[in-house]
Order: C-alpha cells, then sequence, then structure tokens
C-alpha cells in the first residue's frame, strides 16, 4: 500500500492519526480502535477519516476496527518514519535557520540532513548545527544519496543552487527564493512564496471593506 | 474595480506585470502596451494575462491595449501599494525574524508594522526593528487600526495570542503554530503549516522509487 500519493489534506491528518493512536489510547479502549472512534475523538467527519485510513492501510475489520499497533505503523511507514528522507539546505540565512530547527519536518518524514551556505565558512549555530561551505556539497549529496534540496538562498543566487543541485543527483527542490528557477524536465520543483499566501489573505481582508 | 478577489495564481502574476510595466518598457513602446506584448515578455499565456488584467483593470483599447501609466496605477491599487495594510507579528523567534525581514511583502500590499514577543523586553534586531512587549501589544493594535496578524510563536502559546488578536479587533489571522486555533466566526484564519508542504514533495518523490 506504500505507493500512494495522498492529497495534502490527508497527509496533513495523518499525524493526528497517529497522535491518538499514541496518546489517546486507553486500556479500555482495548487493542481494536475503529475509524468512528478516532473521528470523534479528533471532531473529524467519520467517511473521511475512513477514507484517509483506507489509503494508507485498507479496510478495519467489521465491528473491530483497525489493530491499533499495526495502524500505527502502517501510518509511519507511510510518512516515512522509519526511513526519514535526508534533506539539504542551501542558504542559512534567516530564513533558513528557522526551518533547520523547526522541529515538525521529521514528524512528516523528512530530516534535513546538512545545511550549506554560499559563505565559505562552517558556521555553528547554537550548540551544534553545523553550516558547511557549497565546496562540500557536491560530495556530500553524491556520497549521502541525497535527492531533496531546499534553497534558501536570496534571488541572485537561486538558479546557480539549483543547478547545482541537479547535477549532483537532486530529484525534488523546494524552493523559497522568490524567483522563477528553470529545471529539467523530470525534477520536481515546489515554490513556496509566502508573500503570496499573505497577499491572498489580505486580499480577503481588503474585499470585506 | 477593486473589490474583486483573485485568485491565489492571478495574484501571484500581478506583480510580475508590474515589474515588465516598470523596467521593461521602452521609448519604442510608446505609452501603450498590449496584453499580447506582456505575455510574451513573461512567456505567458495571452488569454491568461488578458483574463487577469481583466479582473484589475478592464479590458484594453482594441488595437491599442493598454495605456501602460493607468495600468501600472490600476495594479499598484490592486496590489494595495497606495495603502500598505499593516500587520503585527506576535513571536520574534527564528522564524518570526526571518519574516521581518522578508522584503517581498510589501510588493504585495502588506507591511508588518510592528513585532511583538511574549518576553517582556524590547528587543532590538539589526539596525533597527525593535520587538516589543505584549503589554504593549492591546493598546498598538487598537490605536492603530490593526487589522491583520500574523502568529509565529510556538504550538503553546498560539491560542492565547489568537484570542488576543481577536479581542483587540484583528480580523485575519495568518498562522505559523502548528497547531489548529479556534476562532470566533468571521475571523479570517489561514494556516501555514510549512512541514505539510515538504511532506507533499516527499511524498511524491517517494512514490518515483
Amino acid at each position: 500500500m506504500e505507493k500512494t500519493t495522498v492529497s495534502k489534506a490527508t497527509l496533513g491528518r495523518l499525524p493526528e492519526y497517529l497522535r491518538v493512536l499514541r496518546e489517546d489510547l486507553t486500556e479500555e479502549d482495548g487493542p481494536h480502535i475503529s475509524a468512528t472512534a478516532i473521528a470523534k475523538k479528533l471532531n473529524l467527519g467519520e467517511v473521511q477519516v475512513r477514507k484517509d485510513l483506507a489509503a494508507v492501510s485498507g479496510a478495519g475489520k467489521p465491528k473491530l476496527g483497525y489493530e491499533a499497533r499495526e495502524l500505527t505503523e502502517e501510518i509511519e511507514r507511510f510518512l516515512g518514519y522509519d526511513r526519514l528522507t535526508p534533506a539539504v539546505l542551501v542558504g542559512a540565512g534567516k530564513l533558513g535557520r528557522a526551518l533547520l530547527q523547526y522541529k515538525e519536518f521529521e514528524r512528516y518524514g523528512v530530516k534535513i540532513a546538512a545545511a550549506f551556505d554560499l559563505n565559505e565558512q562552517t558556521i555553528v549555530i547554537g550548540d551544534k548545527t553545523e553550516v558547511l561551505p557549497m565546496s562540500l556539497f557536491e560530495s556530500f549529496c553524491r556520497n549521502g544519496h541525497i535527492r531533496l534540496g531546499i534553497i534558501t538562498v536570496g534571488e541572485g543566487s537561486a538558479q546557480t543552487v539549483c543547478d547545482r543541485m541537479v547535477e549532483c543527483g537532486i530529484e525534488a527542490i523546494w524552493n523559497f527564493a522568490p524567483c522563477k528557477l528553470n529545471v529539467p524536465s523530470g525534477i520536481l520543483l515546489q515554490n513556496e512564496n509566502l508573500a503570496l499566501s499573505l497577499a491572498h489573505l489580505n486580499n480577503q481582508l481588503r474585499n470585506r471593506n
């Protein structure tokens, strides 16, 4: 069941199901849990929960529901907890550093394995996070079989960084630089335009006046 | 024409049109510019450009297109350049500080007027950005008629901050804390889950194996 692409909405609910399975179950609940019970605990629609779980696990047993431990493992596997995808981040400015310390990524199956900066010195942030110089970038990515890259450099260097990522085998790029990047076909590119999100909210707000 | 809610995609292209109007026009282009010419310069579909511009400006003149200066002003007005929406940000950790220095917001009509932190001391970041203590929050928002709030505090304090925002008249909230917030009906709430964006990309990547 692992090779399913689920919607972003489903993906967003999976960690919530995990939390219920790990934290909210008491002795009384027994070894099984039904979609109905999960829906109730999270204040979600039953049909939705059933659909989400079917995508990662299959149907529960009639009258019994899901075996809680099994379901937990299935969701964990789906989210990649058993094998976090290692990613590299390039650009250790404020945003880059914020992402480096963002705890949530691992809950969704990604671990930032290393951070790089165009500045050619090793920088130590806080206690231990190290930012490496770009001269080590290619060898790190190739040796680690890194497939996922995060770009948090400025507009001016983003394309160069992107090209270097593609060059050394990275297949999926998450871009925060406010510009368009050219990638060869076959490379997954996801642009994160924070200003646009805010503009959208502002636009709705202004239309209320 | 100002009270139109346009799609996020259209909103994202408007600053690009502005750039063309401001920077790419030469003497030879004359005082008018056609949707066709703009589309060509940006490598976009003509129909799309025509539709986008119609939403903010109306149709161009047959054979002539748009009066460039007028169109510039219309897009600027639409994006709110003539009256930036003032916003407040609460939570001056790494992410909050990254957003404070993010230049792109003003290009989309929003200006962070002040930043606050639960830490009750005034902090000065860099040269001049000041982070104020929460004790000044209510009076600042009320006096400034602030309607837009950005939450970059942790999960534990997000609901409290959200309640205080609503209490003092904020109508639209952009939430970065990884948790669900309860807001009264009528309040616009937009959750920004960065981990989910990354998870979505990772999910696509893993399905290729």
